[in-house]
């Protein structure tokens, strides 16, 4: 049992598996700042998500998958703009040192930071001594774009395609899953799937790369699709019409939500961290190339709008009334109540 | 009352005290990553920080006060590497949106970010919506300094000299007067001193700056000297002797503290967030230059012995026994729960 954080750190977060050596980290773990030497032809691109316990993730979920999704979710901001991942730093707040916890844990996040060549540079680790202190978890992530990769929020013109990746609310269905409401005859595969969907969202990295000066404006989907593509359309004072039937959906997703719930869920319950992007209708064919390079599935969904405005939900050509809210953190305490319940 | 996270956002975060424009940051609040331009001839410093409630800070401590700790803390660790200060990242968590206290904090938050030219880039924002939920702050710093800048914390030799500056246990004292613990006779002034060496630490930044090349080790004080001190001495591989009656206590400091007990809490208090640095004896004159030029006041405390060992404390030249133990996050319950007394 260690009882020290720094033989802790020395243990389990300054090992060859997690803290590796990687060109461009100059000093990692064990120092006041690390050090990152400057690639005069990139950017840095740089993102920070908290996590926390009852919020972000059931209590007692598997440290391993936990630690897999901590870094998951923040590598899809890099994706999102087209970076290559450099590193990460983590701040973890623990009520108390949990050997087993920590070895799976870290165990977890070796694996996403291996298959990203994106070791862990430094950070903080806190105990909180409180019985009702809840897992923190901070992750910066460090990455590098060229100059030009473009794929902000503010580059979508009208005429632009709106594309997504993926499958849309297998994430929620997981977490749904995971609380115990499935339906009864749901197949074990399904379940796994969608459970699989929200620990392990698929890695865009590659295919973000793949869209650099391709997509004239991109974004990852963690408050839902229609919160994350507002964020596109008032970066670039623009409006959308989004063909409802298109929306991508998984079998397994259809198997655990019913039809009359499928919309709303596919649309708000978050928590995708899949990229939503924008491509001008002149270049569709080197996105398709791009899709095959990197054997990734993107489904147009609707089109760019001139004017900002709010976005037509369409059914077979004929606009429909829907009215979908992504997760808002700060909402008033009777939607909090709702959101958390569907959220947790 | 804000009930939208992109409108507290916006209102607080996004605002020109906090997030304002600087050279090297190409996109700052509002995207998914913000994006940062390298410099070719320096290196990026990164740190980051978390604060809990409870932990780090009391319950219901002054947002505003609270607001400039935050940032001051982190900022120290550029200082101990001799960076100077790009932007810096925030992610918060909150029971629940309070916008008075949203406005001190960030209001702090600002008076620091503007002294330094450190504006706000990014971060994330959760809200709890916990009655048990304590306020979490995790702050990453970025600075950026030559190559050569040395400054780590294993280039101590043997003969070196071993500086800190301003005094120590101001803050650990400031956080016994913020518990009530003052004696009845502790004038006003030194309360506030005491109080104010706590919430609001000297920046170290410029005089990090013009230790650059000159210390050959340095490290920022946030456990105790006594615990800080020996990771240079580990990562160094030597030892040292310090003269304790050299060790700088403020007046202020003394009057709150009975004589028994100051030396363990100014080697073992923590929170000072002085620098302890180590210079080659040929180049005092090169410091008492910069000491100068920087209006900075540092004692020498001690030296560094060949050999890596326990540091070896002095009283009038002579070894005393003493036991001093800085603060760790994951000692046993008893230890804990002394220590937490000592620290909350």
């Amino acid at each position: 049992m260690a009882s020290d954080e720094f033989e802790i750190i020395r243990r389990h977060f300054n090992q060859e598996g997690l803290a590796f050596a990687k060109q461009g980290v100059t000093l990692g773990i064990g120092d006041d700042c690390a050090l990152l030497s400057a690639d005069p032809l990139q950017q840095f691109a740089i993102s920070m998500d908290l996590l926390q316990e009852g919020v972000h993730f059931l209590p007692g979920a598997d440290p391993f998958l936990l630690g897999q999704r901590t870094l998951l979710v923040n590598l899809s901001d890099l994706a999102a703009m087209g970076a290559e991942p450099l590193c990460f730093t983590l701040a973890l707040s623990l009520p108390k040192a949990d050997e087993n916890w920590l070895e799976r844990f870290t165990a977890g996040l070796a694996v996403v930071a291996q298959a990203h060549d994106c070791p862990l540079v430094g950070g903080d680790l806190t105990a909180t001594h409180s019985e009702h202190g809840a897992i923190t978890l901070c992750v910066q992530v460090h990455g590098q774009r060229p100059v030009d990769a473009g794929m902000t929020r503010s580059g979508a013109s009208a005429g632009d395609l709106v594309y997504v990746t993926g499958t849309l609310g297998d994430a929620a269905a997981g977490l749904s899953v995971l609380k115990g409401s499935s339906p009864q005859d749901l197949p074990v595969s399904h379940a796994e799937a969608l459970v699989s969907a929200f620990y392990q969202p698929e890695s865009r990295v590659k295919f973000g790369m793949a869209l650099r000066g391709l997509a004239s404006a991109a974004i990852d989907i963690s408050d839902g699709l229609a919160s994350d593509l507002e964020h596109i359309l008032r970066g670039s004072t623009v409006g959308a019409s989004i063909n409802t039937e298109t929306l991508p959906m998984s079998d397994a997703f259809r198997a655990m939500i019913s039809e009359s719930a499928r919309l709303s869920l596919a649309l708000g319950g978050g928590d995708d961290y899949e990229l939503c992007f924008t491509v001008a209708r002149e270049r569709v064919q080197e996105l398709e190339q791009q899709l095959l390079a990197t054997d990734t599935t993107a489904t147009c969904i609707g089109r760019i709008e001139s004017g900002h405005g709010p976005i037509h939900w369409l059914r077979n050509g004929k606009e429909i009334a829907l009215n979908v809210q992504g997760y808002n953190h700060f909402s008033t305490q009777k939607e909090t109540q709702q959101q958390t319940q569907e959220r947790q």
